[in-house]
């Protein structure tokens, strides 16, 4: 069907999702999350730079350094973290096109680390890992994270675990992905 | 004076400390003293990477990718966070060769925005400054260094305001600057 004026056709099917930027969804729903708990001053929770390790700078001008050579480090930490009630809040974020299990490559070892010093430091740390073709956004807590690892030789997590040991985050207009409030529930109510 | 074997003469007065890596000295303390927290169990504070502005990226194979231009963005955070006794704690550190004041020039105001988003959020902000020259390091916690702010107009904060509001922080040798003494103290005892 052709619309006037160049108009696209959008998505005629409200209940469907527009998974047309599949890798930036996750990332940019929990951003505009972050913005409203900013916003609203429920939390402060924020995305961390990516870890980049530089090789050469140019200096054309006293004030002006131009990276001429960098490459992307294996991250030693999560992407998100921040405060919220005055404590620590610590996540990785990951989204798979698995319908069946969560593979566990897409976490370094040294972001399971960060997250078992996080969880033995009493911080509230956890991944969010959506599952783009079920359309379910789960979080797996650290300690429940750590105790998969601890007790399993797989590659990856399955499904069902997620559907054991983790909390489905319900999807809305405002907040997109409203995660704290089952933090607000795991720590007893808001 | 010479000596043999093309050994320098270093300084040979022990009291005093040796400025020749001047810019690494606090960053370098500040590491080491945190690396002796995470050993110890004691606390879990780590320094954030460096924000980067990417602008050309190479991908000579499938794996790899070179960074070939970007730029160093102004830091919207501070310099290090994480976590102590389930708290969230965030810090800028910074250096000053002044005997006098600690120009603010050193410190952005997306910085100023960030510990004050701590402040508001019950997190642990500060700013930890070197007077290089009189061989003191204060903590200047949040609120005070947001009361001056507001306060005043100056450039600078005098060094008259760290000795009245400041903490000034004992330099040991292990570990090398053990700032959570003070947080301890204004939490209220360990």
């Amino acid at each position: 069907m052709k619309y006037p004026n160049g108009i696209k056709q959008q998505n005629s099917n409200n209940n469907h999702i527009n998974y047309d930027n599949r890798g930036m969804t996750l990332e940019k729903d929990l951003n505009d999350t972050n913005q409203y708990y900013i916003d609203t001053g429920k939390a402060y929770i924020y995305k961390k730079p990516t870890p980049i390790q530089i090789t050469k700078v140019d200096y054309p001008s006293r004030s002006h350094a131009v990276i001429k050579e960098a490459f992307f480090k294996e991250p030693s930490t999560t992407d998100y973290n921040g405060l919220y009630k005055g404590k620590y809040i610590d996540f990785e974020a990951k989204e798979t096109n698995s319908k069946t299990s969560f593979p566990l490559d897409n976490i370094h070892k040294h972001q399971i680390k960060h997250l078992e010093n996080v969880y033995n430091n009493d911080g509230i740390g956890f991944i969010i890992v959506r599952f783009n073709k079920l359309n379910k956004t789960y979080i797996l807590m650290a300690k429940d994270l750590l105790s998969f690892l601890k007790e399993n030789e797989r590659k990856s997590i399955p499904l069902k675990y997620f559907e054991d040991y983790a909390y489905l985050i319900e999807e809305k207009y405002i907040p997109r992905l409203d995660y704290l409030k089952i933090i607000d529930e795991l720590l007893g109510g808001a």
